[in-house]
């Protein structure tokens, strides 16, 4: 165990993936007091910890873990970060409300719009539920081993819970979240809305992930050939159409800038491409479904994106 | 060689792959005086003869066959038709003009929009050209074996030549030709403007062709899929929209009839697909550059075929 008293809150890590595991082990190291949620990787990092291999911090290595193969054993938390599947969502709900303590918020560390609303109604009404939008470089290397790329960025917003009709409650809740994150060296930003922050981040994602599965080809390759470039560009402008439509206004600078980052990072596989590649469920209904069908109820189509959206469930069909 | 006395004209097969086989072979049958220019498969079908493995027409072999290595070596042929890929037309000018008996018609049996033009600037101005829109599946199983699937039409327009201010002589010689065909027993049909008879081959090929590449899939599978389904119509619906802006009608009820017709087939890959297989050129310029960029200069977009021909791009490139 660490020697440093344990910082409140508790934090809880729902899902010790990429995501969890590299946010987790860094909120351990600020000092915060972290319990890992595991399924087929507990008995890897029970004994041997979990290590972060970061571009950005160096070699980490948290050891002990307080690591937990069933939610019946966690003590109750203050926050939950939720680093699993949006696919997984609703099965999820039982284990969140067993975690939780009063007052707790759940944060989900997810891609894609409107993943909050799924499991919203499953949860108790009383817990805040917030989204997190994740600008980062990670993925799993082997069990208990996450490979940190580059950034890490933490956006937060609120969804629903107790303080719904509370803005300046709210505030306080996204705000102290932010605070957790910048004690541990990560930026964070408290978003005032959560659905406008979600379509910001489909302006990468719904180009990046999807054409990664359906070129096999990561960031390098992809904005290295001309037509790959403008079909990014032209998806990714389709992206600020239908939040426009949504009524979030994103400016066209803002997929100049997306485009721009992507241009300096190294290459980057998404986590739909590892998905693909180890027959997982594509996350489909996050990233495309649901923000296409938003987009049509407010009248407005979006062809390229609609037209990948189908490519990929066929891919996805004959993948498992 | 054959003991029927040829029946004039004389018919030269440049490029006696799966089309230029099939085609060929029927015509010999019929009785025709069929001469074939081959490259790598020349050795095989001087001893072997060629094969048509055929769904319609049972198993037709042709032995001996007229067969060349070189055009310098042939006869001049009255009728040329043509089954190499667009993508050589330009190097292929040189033959046809050695080959054309005086007032001889080129036909292009190939696929996409206005193949004929980039060919046209090298031919003697007095060389008919027509277009062939062929209806059929075919692929090559071997060197000089070729497996005919399903249908065979071959529709006939008018392109450019000597006859290019006298409709009446256009019309006679593509009933004449469509007469070669009828007296081998396959169908066809004079079309009045080859430029919308290529628009109506598209309403098929656009999405055939670009998804067996990009889904890696034949026509079962992609008839058997709801969202290939969904994304198939609604690029033939496009198709039909290019078709529009350029001045060709094209009914709704053409594009549902190509979708029921695919429905009643056994799997067929296209040759798209069969070109990527093979690490080839893939036919994308006539298939998809010049129709959205003909659809383009009359101020129509077509965004799924944009993106669809932009993903083909990408893997057309890294196929080499």
């Amino acid at each position: 165990m660490t020697t440093v008293t344990p910082q409140s809150p508790r934090i809880g890590i729902i899902g010790t993936g990429a995501i969890g595991g590299f946010y987790g082990l860094m909120l351990a190291r600020a000092g915060f007091d972290v319990h890992f949620l595991l399924r087929s990787e507990y008995a890897a990092v029970s004994e041997q910890g979990l290590r972060v291999n970061s571009s950005v911090h160096g070699a980490l290595h948290l050891h002990p873990v307080q690591a937990y193969a069933q939610a019946a054993d966690m003590p109750p938390c203050d926050w939950l970060l939720v680093g699993t599947k949006s696919t997984g969502n609703v099965e999820l709900a039982p284990t969140l409300a067993q975690v939780a303590a009063p007052d707790a918020k759940v944060v989900l560390l997810q891609n894609g719009l409107d993943v909050e609303d799924s499991l919203r109604e499953h949860l108790p009404a009383s817990l805040h539920l917030l989204g997190g939008l994740c600008y980062i470089g990670v993925h799993r290397s082997g069990p208990g081993v996450v490979e940190h790329q580059a950034l890490g960025r933490v956006n937060l917003g609120y969804h629903s819970g107790s303080a719904a009709s509370d803005e300046n409650r709210q505030k306080e809740i996204v705000e102290a979240g932010a605070a957790l994150f910048h004690q541990a060296g990560i930026e964070s930003q408290a978003m005032a809305n959560v659905h406008q922050a979600r379509w910001h981040k489909l302006v990468w994602n719904v180009p990046f992930n999807g054409l990664s599965v359906l070129l096999k080809a990561g960031t390098t390759n992809l904005m290295a050939d001309t037509s790959s470039r403008e079909l990014i560009q032209a998806l990714m402008a389709e992206v600020i159409q239908g939040a426009h439509a949504c009524g979030h206004e994103i400016p066209a600078s803002y997929a100049e800038q997306m485009f721009a980052m992507t241009e300096t990072m190294d290459d980057y596989l998404p986590s739909m491409y590892h998905d693909y590649m180890h027959k997982r469920p594509l996350e489909l209904a996050a990233i495309y479904a649901r923000p296409l069908s938003a987009a049509k109820a407010a009248g407005c189509e979006l062809p390229r994106m609609q037209a990948l959206h189908q490519a990929l469930s066929f891919i996805d069909r004959h993948n498992r």
